[in-house]
């Protein structure tokens, strides 16, 4: 399949704002995790209830991570204890969303795709992300790579993380998430130099189509981590947000990352339409070789069988055919015209 | 067909003004709907009189809905209640108006596309917008989806529609279109999943056709669909307009969701070129297999007819002719030779 | 041919200012007519003299129609009389100007392109617009239909014009034009419309270059059309000019209709691009298809007349020669050869 | 060759301001050659001595035209005279510059490219131009038709150049440059029109070559001739320059010919694209028709030769052998097999 | 291999300034060498210890050449000393940055792209400058000729290079690059002419491959090269930077080429693609030749040998074959017939 089906039309003729989720996760019930932390202090709560998110003050920062946004009934919910906008929701379990950036009143919100798994078929799944004070929330279709290695880094305070501000927080997990881009990309430019290599060997059509497979993957790879320099570029504009004199420089570094993953998916593509091109040229040659040799068999030996074919006619007076050695000399010319042809097919360098 | 002839061409040489219908709707006479509703009341009013149109008071929204633009006379009158500019009228009537909005003094003039019918052949309809202080105005060519769901939506008061202010009813009803957008471009992805699916068993010239059609009609669909973001766009910066603070949100996911039917379109785009490069591909590379085979089927037999007909001349002296097993030795020598073509044929990998 | 040569190599070396005729149009003596009116009188003077000229008051609206701009005199002594800066003069007269808008002090200069003919073969022709005041130059190559139409429109007082002010008569004229273009475009569509149902029935080499003409003609179509949306943009972004607050509307119509031409031509461009490539696998598949039966029933033949050479050796010892049967055996085995490569054929799909 | 090799190597790792000359005319010694006027005067000074130059007063207008600027020497004495920049003049020597325009404190500094020779084989001369005050200085690699053309305006005062301001004096050479483009322009275009021409009639690999490089020879012209817009752009743009309101409507003029040289440019590259698919279709489709009747005629004869191969087998019992009318029946026979087999081919429309 | 794999990956996960070297050079120690000079001394210091660092006063402008960036210890303690940021270090350790350029509150951070060798395959180097106050600091992976260029330059103070200032110092190093650029340029530029020239004389696979790999090979030169000219565009744009009054003309002058080296690269690339046109039709003119004089000549004999083997069947009643001269008159039908057949062909053109 090429493009996410727009599931917009299971809810062709409502009104914006409701909540149906357009994801490929099996529906199961939210789990709604919280790491608090400052530079002296560390907690992880698993699986709160809505309760606790009540007492999330001001002294530390927070990130509540928000599993499973099929589960319709906690999301709306979770989203008026925040009180987050009803578009805002819509956004977050309609999973199809572009690769974006929101600025509302109280909260930025942030939409990236993250993989499904880093080493298997491209799949993507949303990881909705908001910025409110000193809260992060995130949101995710199912448990996923990115955050637990954003828990990881916390838990270990690699990097002094916890030492860092709220900006900071949110740049390292937007920074784990290009990091998997880069790692895709990597796997990406192996399959390329792969199919480059076996081009020489065999030309099938299979390799045709791998080819093809691979330009359409990287095409929606490509799109939703496109615009992921424009965010970032937008985020940087925005006054009073979380970035801050003290963390803008990690944030110009994810945006010239995000070049990079631009600027190599582009030159990736342009390679593989170059051997696209070699491949068809080749397959094209091999194929005119063949022909080519096949047709100078044929033509070598066209006018002998007709020279055995006068001769086996019946006339009744045919001298030659008395002849003592006419046999021999028949044979003999035959030899000569076909040598006489193979020079001739030589020196015009058709074999 | 490929693209509306601009029919224009009827009146060529006449001033501007004129009230021609262009479009393929048999002409048929005016019906006006009102609806007219605050969030305590709501009253429909089916194929009202002109002086009706005259009582509509600020303290409600109304919305008259005019169904059939060909009827020239009714509309003059209609436009001249409103105070429309005598252009606008042409507009409205000349249906091959491209997507746009205009403002004009005392009211803002849009222009979209809407289909026919949602699941037939694609063909469009022209939807004219006008947003009068608190009516809104809309000319249909015939009935049509579009207005019927948005009744129902008042009808029913989903969503609240009906506490909401006058902006959010205007962006209901492009909500509407947009949603059958995306609903027309999930078929065209069904479209080209099935042609894709198609692709690898049969390789037939209806194939290459049917895909070429799809292109033109994405096309097509593509011509009305696209300019919508920039009208949403436009309306978004224009001051004191329908849009306020309470429904931008809502005009901002219009866009968005603009932004997506066009970036799908792209994609939708660029699938197609692949596939049509792939099939190409393949019915070339079949047929090369095709004439590769038969080319060496030809070449194994006429090495050995050639043989043949040596021994078939009729020359008196022809020593291998008396041999007892001449025969058979030239039968094995025949087998032979197709068995070293056959060996040099397989090892230079040509069958 | 493709393009006009520019024609200024007559020129070369010498200044600019100099007055050299460039079209195709057989030189004759320069016509002047005048038509003065105001809302309640209307005057046709043709083939005045210079004198003439100096009486134009500013009571009225003046049209002064410049025919046969080869004729280099009187188009000086004219350009005298009205202050006209000789730049201006050598592109009223050198007639392979670009569709362009020039602001001098006095007055505004506009060239746009008009057919020599509506239906024949596409030429071009130069309209130079000349807005003074309240006067309106045009100069004309040869006698046109645009100045004929406007002509009509004034005697008629046709929607009701007379009764506009100087840009609407401007803007009339130009109007006429842009409805021209519409007709020229129109005759296209059909063009590419008959070429389409043609492609199924006769894929002839004559069909191609015709696609080819009709890409080269509407590419110089559309060299001088596309310029015009610029030209309108212009006129309206000028502050003091002849477009007022009364006459704007009809500009921003005047613009709509340029976009979408514009648009047009880039879709029949796009529709053109399609139709080949859909004529070119057509022709391709049908030689293929050629290609293929015949080199099938080749290779059928083959083997068989193999066989048929074997037994038409004339070997002295050859048992089945001697066989009863043996020719009836021998030509049920060719049947049986023949049935089964049949069969082959048929399961691999091969016809 | 297609493009000049940057001769910058032979100066790799040596600092800027080296002179060192690029072009290809045999170096010799620099001529300097003046030229001052007024309204009133007009003097020529032919191969000046450097003292000759500080007497160039503010009353008149000077030209001084320095031929042959691999006279390294000369030049920087010179240079130090006008107070040149030492990157100017390495610019001047070094004549693989771009088509630019520098503004210096105290002179405008413009390169721009003319002909070695109008008619030859395309060969670019750098023209560098200097003006300063009142002081126009050129810089040629040899003498060139360019100050030629010049130099002889002035001589007869054509257009009363002498009578225009200094500006008008830079105009006039760059018209000339502009003109010669023209020229340049229109024989490339007759060579497209030749080209087209002799297409139909023979298809030669050595037309395909001829298109190629007319192609890769119009790509170059292109290289230089392209900035000259942005140039005069630039140049109009700069305040308190030589560009004078008596003269900046020669310097709109200007600059729509360079406009419609690009616009010129541009549509020969599309028909030369044009034309290279119709040639490529034209092969194609010739080749195509041969190779299909010469196949239809092998195919014809292939199963009849099958029936004279039967009836050459030597079985001792072959029933229609035996015949009185065997022969005819069979030659008849063979003749219904062809007409039949002709028939078929012909409502296949195969030939 | 056709992009360098990022090598991000070995530190996913891993917070931002985690210093890894990721480019190909064998690690070894680093070495630090020193220049101090002015307008009157030259001071040489070769692999000084840290301390050294300490006593670079501002009296002198100061050259710090950090050799072998793979040495992580030295590197990082060497960044401590300069204040450095750290991400400034991970960009200098991870060499596969862009060319990019970075304006810190204390430095300036450039990156740029030198070969690892003037005359050998294509390799990148990444050379990291950093501008700050009076001392620049050089860090290279390892020797390279760029920084042994400059050093001799400032030695034999060429160019007056020590009575310049600070900014024309990094103008030069930057120089050097530029012109190695040009000298990698001239030698595509030499190749292209090369498979130019060889092209007409050989048409094989192997050519078709070269070209493709030059085109690669340009496609990557072309990505570290082409920033260049933002960059030195940012630079002059930065105020109170190293460009000052003095030498920014030289930072023009480099601007210069570096927008020349772009463009040579894109008309190589045109070129290029131009060359491959021809090569494919080159290619498959030629084999059409082959193919139609092969079928031709398989043709010419098709008929005749069907004649033969009429008169090779064994039918009892054959008037013909009792004729007295009906071999001879077979003979001179079949010569007849083949003559007739070639000067159809000829006509037809057909070879």
């Amino acid at each position: 399949m090429y493009i996410e089906k727009q599931k917009k039309m299971t809810k062709f003729g409502k009104p914006p704002g409701e909540l149906i989720y357009t994801g490929k996760v099996e529906p199961s019930n939210a789990i709604i995790n919280v790491i608090s932390y400052s530079e002296s202090s560390y907690e992880e709560y698993d699986n709160v209830e809505f309760e606790f998110l009540d007492k999330l003050n001001k002294d530390k920062i927070h990130w509540v991570n928000f599993i499973n946004v099929s589960d319709k009934t906690k999301l709306k919910t979770f989203g008026e204890k925040f009180n987050l906008h009803k578009l805002t929701l819509e956004d977050i379990i309609n999973v199809n969303q572009r690769t974006k950036v929101e600025f509302f009143d109280t909260y930025t919100f942030v939409v990236i795709k993250v993989f499904r798994d880093l080493y298997e078929k491209l799949e993507f799944r949303q990881l909705s992300i908001i910025a409110k004070e000193n809260i992060l929330i995130t949101f995710l279709e199912e448990n996923n790579y990115t955050t637990d290695l954003l828990k990881e880094q916390l838990k270990n305070n690699t990097g002094n993380i916890r030492e860092k501000d709220f900006g900071y927080l949110i740049f390292s997990l937007m920074d784990i998430a290009t990091d998997s881009y880069f790692s895709r990309l990597n796997s990406y430019i192996s399959s390329v130099e792969e199919i480059d290599a076996k081009m020489t060997e065999e030309v099938e059509e299979q390799l045709f189509i791998n080819i093809k497979q691979l330009k359409q993957e990287i095409l929606r790879f490509r799109r939703f981590v496109f615009p992921l320099k424009e965010i970032i570029f937008q985020l940087q504009r925005k006054k009073d947000s979380f970035i801050t004199e003290k963390n803008e420089l990690y944030y110009m570094d994810l945006y010239d990352h995000s070049v990079r993953i631009n600027e190599s998916i582009e030159i990736l593509r342009e390679n593989l339409n170059n051997i696209t091109e070699i491949y068809l040229s080749i397959v094209s040659n091999r194929l005119n070789e063949i022909m080519r040799i096949l047709t100078i068999i044929s033509t070598l030996f066209i006018p002998l069988t007709f020279i055995a074919g006068i001769y086996g006619m019946n006339f009744v007076y045919m001298p030659e055919l008395q002849w003592k050695y006419g046999y021999f000399v028949v044979l003999g010319i035959m030899v000569v015209i076909a040598i006489i042809m193979i020079i001739i097919f030589k020196r015009k360098k058709w074999f």
